[in-house]
C-alpha cells in the first residue's frame, strides 16, 4: 500500500453501495470475483502473517452483530456485519455489512466501503478458489441448493475459476428458482432447473448448499452424495445452523478456513471436537493434500474468515484508484496543529456563520 | 429510539469532522459536554444493562488500534480508535477515531460519525461526571498538567459542571501553554500560569493530569498532593503508560470505570491486582459511597469505556435530528426483494450506462 498523501489523508474514500455495483459492473462481476479470488489465494498462502481472532459477536433474540477485525502487520482490515434471519420476511437483508481498512503504521483509515455485495463477492471467490484444490478435475456441472442472494455469485465464481458449465438448481421456494434461472439466462451457463433435492445433486461433479434458516435443517442427507464429489456447503454459519447430515461429514474429507472458528459455527459443530479437518490454507501452500483420489468425498465447510474480508477490502482498495467509484469522507479529524483540536472547533465557527 | 422508516432505512445518517464541528458550536461546546454527560450518568446507572467486553486491540510496534463495541439490547455501538504517540512528531493526531450506533433489532447501522472530536467531549464529560461525585464540595481550582487536545474541553467541563472558576495550567512544552492560555481566554475562567508540576497544583481542589508520553513518566509526586484534593487522572490509559506515583495511589481512594479495563490499562497497573477500587457507577447508584470526608484524597482513574461511547453517540444520534448537519449515506444493500441481490447489481448497469 503506498503512503497516503498528508494533504489528503483525512479524507477516507468511501465506495457506496451505488458505487460498488457501478465499479463491479465496469470491471465485470465475472473478472471481480476472479481479482477478489487471486487477492484471497496469496493471502491464503502466507496465513502465519495474519493475527487471526475469532469474529466479535453480540448476540440478541433477533439475530447477531459481529466485528471481524484482522491485520498482517501492515494493514489492518475489519468487517461490521449483522445476520437476522427474521429480516428476509420485514422487506430487509439478513445480512448488511460494511468494511474498513487502515493503515498499521499510523492508524489512520484509507477505505470505508459497503460490503453486503462485496461480501457476496468474497464468499463465491472463496468457495471456488476452495473447489480449483478440492472439486474433481474436468468438474463441468454444479447442482445449487438453495437460490437465495448468494446463487448466481457462487454459479459465477464457479464457471470462471472452475470452468463448470452447467448449474442445477433447486429451492424449497420456486420464486427464489424463477429469480436465479432469471438472472443466469445470459451467463453463458447451462441452467437446470430441478423439483427435488434428489433431482437437483443427481450428476453432479460439485454441490453447492446455500439455504438460510437459523435451524439445523438437513438438506442433504447421505443417500444423495455419490462416489468422488466435491461438497461447497456455505448454508451452515453460525452456532445452531447446520445444512447437511452428519453422515455425510463422516465420510468426506473435511477442510476448512479457521478450526477454531468452524468448530462453533461451521457443520462441524454437530462433529466431536477433535474430529480430523484439513485447514485450507496449508492445502495451498502444499503443507496438507487436498484430493488424493477420484472416489473421495471432499466438503468445504465454509463460514467465512475475516482474512477473506481482508482481501476483497485489499482487493477495492487496488481498483478503485483513477476511477469514479469513490467518494471523499471527511472522517477524520486533521487540526493544522495535532494537539490544538478545541481551536479547530472553535475556528469552525466562521464557516458556521457564513451558512447561516 | 424510534423505528427508522423502510424507505431510508438503508441510507446511514453520517457526521463529518466538518458537521460535528458545526453542530457543536451550533449547541454551545458546554452545553454539549453538559448533555452527554447527562447521557453518560443516565447510562452509568443502569450498568447492568450493557453488554460489556474490554476493548479488543490490534497492537504494533507504532501504536494500537481498538474497537469497543457495547450494547444494551436495543442498541449497539462501537468505536474504532487508534493510540500512535509518534504520529504527533509527524503532525498527524495522536489518536483518531469514529464510531457507529446500530439497532439491535435489524442489525442496520444507525448513525456513523466522526470521534475524534466527539471522544474529547465524553472524555470530558466523564471526568466531571466523575468529580461531582468525588470533588470536595464548592472546588472552584482546577491544575491543568498536561495542555494538550483534551486540556480545553476539561477546563470547560469543569467549569459547566462542577463550578470551578479558576484553571491553573502547566506543561513541559510551553507552546501547549500558550495555545490553551489563548483558547481559554474568554472562557470565563480565570487562567493562571505556572513554571512547574509543583506551582501548578499549589492551592488546588482538583488536580487533573493529562499527559501522552506512551511510557511510565511521573509526573505526580507523592508529596505534591495535599490532604482533600481530588485527582483526575486522564493520561494513564494504556499498558506501560502511567502518570501517577505509586505511593499518591496507596494513599487515595481510588474509584474506576470498568475494573478489568483499568487493571491492565489505567495508573492501577502499578499496584497489586487486589488492590480495592470502587465503580464510579456504584456511586451514582449509591451501592458505594464516593467522597466521605474532607480530608480524602480521591483519585479517578480513568481510561476511557466502551459505554462513555455509547452515550456519546446515543446523544448525537438524538441531537442531529432537524439539524442540516450530517449527510445521509448510501452504505447499505437495500435490493426491493431481498434475496435478489445479484439483480439489484445487474440493474445498476443502467445507471453506469447513463454516466458514461
Amino acid at each position: 500500500m503506498p503512503a497516503p498523501q498528508k494533504d489528503t489523508l483525512n479524507l477516507v474514500p468511501f465506495v457506496s453501495v451505488d458505487n460498488m455495483m457501478k465499479l463491479i459492473l465496469s470491471i465485470g462481476v465475472e473478472e471481480a470475483i476472479e481479482g477478489i479470488a487471486a487477492q484471497i489465494e496469496a493471502d491464503f498462502k502466507r496465513w502465519e502473517s495474519f493475527d487471526k481472532t475469532p469474529r466479535i459477536a453480540s448476540h440478541s433474540k433477533e439475530g447477531v452483530i459481529e466485528l471481524m477485525p484482522t491485520s498482517d502487520g501492515e494493514v489492518y482490515g475489519f468487517k461490521y456485519v449483522n445476520g437476522h434471519p427474521k429480516n428476509t420476511k420485514e422487506g430487509l437483508q439478513t445480512v448488511t455489512a460494511f468494511g474498513l481498512l487502515a493503515d498499521v503504521y499510523t492508524g489512520y483509515p484509507v477505505l470505508l466501503t459497503e460490503m453486503t455485495i462485496l461480501t457476496a463477492l468474497r464468499t463465491a471467490a472463496t468457495s471456488a478458489v476452495a473447489a480449483k484444490y478440492l472439486a474433481p478435475k474436468n468438474a463441468k456441472v454444479m447442482a445449487m441448493i438453495g437460490n437465495g442472494a448468494q446463487c448466481e455469485f457462487q454459479a459465477l465464481a464457479f464457471k470462471r475459476i472452475c470452468g463448470i458449465d452447467t448449474v442445477r438448481l433447486f429451492d424449497i421456494d420456486p420464486i427464489a428458482t424463477d429469480k436465479a434461472e432469471f438472472n443466469l439466462k445470459d451467463s453463458g451457463l447451462k441452467v437446470v432447473r430441478t423439483s427435488s433435492h434428489q433431482e437437483c445433486v443427481s450428476g453432479a461433479d460439485i454441490i453447492t448448499t446455500c439455504t438460510a434458516d437459523k435451524q439445523c435443517a438437513t438438506i442433504l442427507t447421505d443417500n444423495m452424495v455419490g462416489s468422488g464429489q466435491h461438497i461447497n456447503a456455505i448454508g451452515g454459519d453460525c452456532p445452531g445452523k447446520t445444512e447437511l447430515h452428519g453422515d455425510i461429514l463422516r465420510r468426506s474429507d473435511i477442510f476448512v478456513e479457521y478450526p477454531p472458528q468452524t468448530r462453533i459455527e461451521g457443520e462441524i459443530q454437530q462433529l466431536d471436537p477433535d474430529h480430523p479437518v484439513k485447514e485450507l490454507w496449508k492445502v495451498m501452500t502444499g503443507q496438507e493434500e487436498g484430493r488424493t483420489s477420484e472416489g473421495q468425498i471432499t466438503l468445504f465447510d465454509s463460514v467465512g474468515f475475516a482474512i477473506e474480508d481482508f482481501s476483497a477490502l485489499r482487493y477495492i482498495h487496488d481498483v478503485i484508484k483513477g476511477t469514479p467509484f469513490y467518494d471523499d469522507l471527511d472522517m477524520l479529524a486533521d487540526p493544522d496543529e495535532p494537539r490544538d483540536l478545541y481551536g479547530m472547533v472553535r475556528r469552525a465557527e466562521k464557516s458556521l456563520a457564513a451558512a447561516e
